[in-house]
């Protein structure tokens, strides 16, 4: 590597860090049991639980990527033929599907045209009696935020079943309500509005869904039994209290992660939303001022994921190469059936900004010639 | 945090990283389909070729911890009901037999004392034709190196079965030649001698290996038949050939392990290993010059991890505490039977150093007043 390029992330994710967590990524390494590092982890999984808004115990940073969340939502809580709905309106939608399946589940997903939000009569309609129905917040595929409160309320006043929510692309951008809305599995990601480098999953379950738990879970390594001793269970949380070796943390993203959190809480979560609200309305103003469509649902875009049609006759790859190589941007394609027709730009975390919207509005109309 | 500790990490890993892995891990974020991330994923998997010493198309670093590493290897070999013989002699073979027995395997543990190696004689013994058979290169938990290239002519000799190792505290510090002594399934960690924050798992799997894999493994995450894509496959490796997308890529954790393997690589592999070796033997020779016994069996003693007796009537962990306290100094506790009862002192990657080794030696011999 000669020449180091910097690049502004707009795309789905990973988003440009926030520069505190590019600090405490760099910050020299403490060993996994030293006392500063256990302290600097409980303080971490307590800032988790203000992003999800959660009581939960057992909020804790999962030594992996987002993807691998969704791996221990269903690998702690799905035995072979429990009934499984997953409302599917994305990508991440069908993975839920797929994932679920390998971990025996009789899966009943229930289709929604991408770009549209969850239907929650739909959902419940599919299934009498399910032992999970899992849905995604923010769909990072189709740019869509699904009412998950709404959800919540139905799923919970039909049935005994479990709420299981993808939070990957929602989490520190718009309003996250774990508790409130019913959560009972939650898992997240790093990369997205939380603006931290990718490699961490910021997951939490509720203490009924962790008494449900599958006693010895086919992973050893995401087996929340396990990790419980890991983080501290509650009552050993302080300082010096007791800690069982699982594995060795990813000591230096676990600290990128608390100093990033912590930027993200001395901003306060409102104003956080409210910045990332302001820059996706921002942008959709200034696509539509190009003459450009949006491609999700009105009323339930998401302000901090933005898909856009390409127009008729463009080539989609050409210009996004373009932003790459003469901008620096990097926005994202389109996926599955979409790839070549929609773009996805992202302002998240840092980049939900004034100077942002107008770097990629500006770039875009030099490159479309608009 | 107000004040920013620094350590110097003597344990059994994490260590000091490398000062060219930390300037990998907080340079500029790239997205993690970036042409330049592409390439730079392309010559990691090229340089974990080099120090796996392997042409295994499938070498690339897991998104996970070293544990993680673990999971893979058995999650895609192993189905119900398959034999897997482990040679258990530390804390890591024990945990292989729990992670081989939630795949479904029948487990046949083959004990060996603690401190001492793997006994290539026993191990075949335990069983006529097993599928695969597991062991660990050097036993984090006693400080023991075993011989894997006499354990891999065996194994290959008698039967059909892959071979699976450990080899998490060795890469990167003694000689390891996955090729040559027939490891078909290998996994490692960052954190140990290859001098970087943990978090992801260097990790090589054969093509022998790979055609006998699990076809939908129970692990979605780990499923090394959908990672192909994700690193590239032999064939589209070139920059700009195709790449499936999987899961976000850990893009500053890969950067790292990048910029540290490229420093390992400038000053040779042998030069590294002898460096290790002059530090082990200088600690070793220390440590007895101020009387202390050392645990591991003699000719098995690996020179990056040293174990030692903690002599009668002293607290060990009051002298780590000391350590830690008064000279920024983490050394290990020994584990399971020998909490209490052995030290280990970690010189790995960068600390691999005279400094090092007299450093850690002044600072024990003023606290045990020696």
């Amino acid at each position: 590597m000669t020449t180091i390029v910097r690049r502004h992330l707009f795309g789905p994710g990973p988003t440009n860090p926030y520069p505190e967590a590019t600090e405490g990524l760099a910050r020299p390494l403490l060993g996994h049991l030293d006392p500063v590092f256990i302290d600097l982890m409980d303080e971490t999984c307590e800032r988790l639980r203000a992003v999800w808004d959660t009581r939960n115990a057992r909020t804790l940073p999962l030594s992996a990527t987002g993807s691998a969340g969704m791996e221990a939502a269903f690998v702690n809580t799905v035995r072979p033929g429990d009934v499984v709905v997953v409302a599917v309106n994305g990508l991440f939608g069908r993975r839920m599907c797929e994932v679920a399946a390998r971990c025996g589940a009789e899966v009943v997903p229930v289709e929604h045209a991408w770009g549209s939000p969850v239907d929650p009569e739909r959902v419940l309609a599919a299934h009498s009696n399910p032992s999970i129905v899992a849905a995604v917040h923010a769909e990072t595929s189709t740019g869509v935020c699904s009412d998950i409160a709404e959800l919540g309320d139905a799923v919970h006043g039909a049935s005994d079943a479990l709420l299981l929510v993808d939070a990957v692309t929602s989490i520190g951008g718009v309003e996250l309500r774990a508790d409130d809305w019913g959560i009972d599995v939650g898992y997240a990601g790093t990369q997205k509005c939380l603006g931290v480098a990718p490699g961490l999953a910021p997951f939490t379950i509720s203490d009924r869904a962790f008494e449900r738990r599958v006693e010895r879970p086919r992973s050893w390594y995401l087996d929340l039994g396990l990790l419980g001793g890991y983080v501290g269970e509650a009552g050993t949380n302080a300082s010096g209290g007791a800690r069982t070796y699982h594995h060795t943390a990813p000591v230096a993203m676990v600290s990128s992660l608390h100093d990033g959190l912590g930027r993200i809480l001395d901003e306060g979560l409102d104003n956080v939303w409210a910045r990332h609200a302001e820059a996706g309305e921002a942008l959709r103003n200034g696509l539509e001022g190009l003459g450009l469509e949006l491609f999700a649902e009105k009323g339930y875009r998401l302000p901090n994921l933005t898909t856009v049609k390409v127009p008729d006759g463009v080539d989609s790859a050409a210009v996004r190469r373009k932003l790459l190589e003469r901008y620096d941007i990097e926005i994202g394609a389109g996926v599955g059936d979409y790839a070549a027709s929609v773009w996805r730009i992202g302002l998240m975390g840092p980049n939900a900004s004034p100077d942002a919207v107008a770097l990629i509005l500006s770039a875009l109309a030099e490159t479309l010639g608009r």
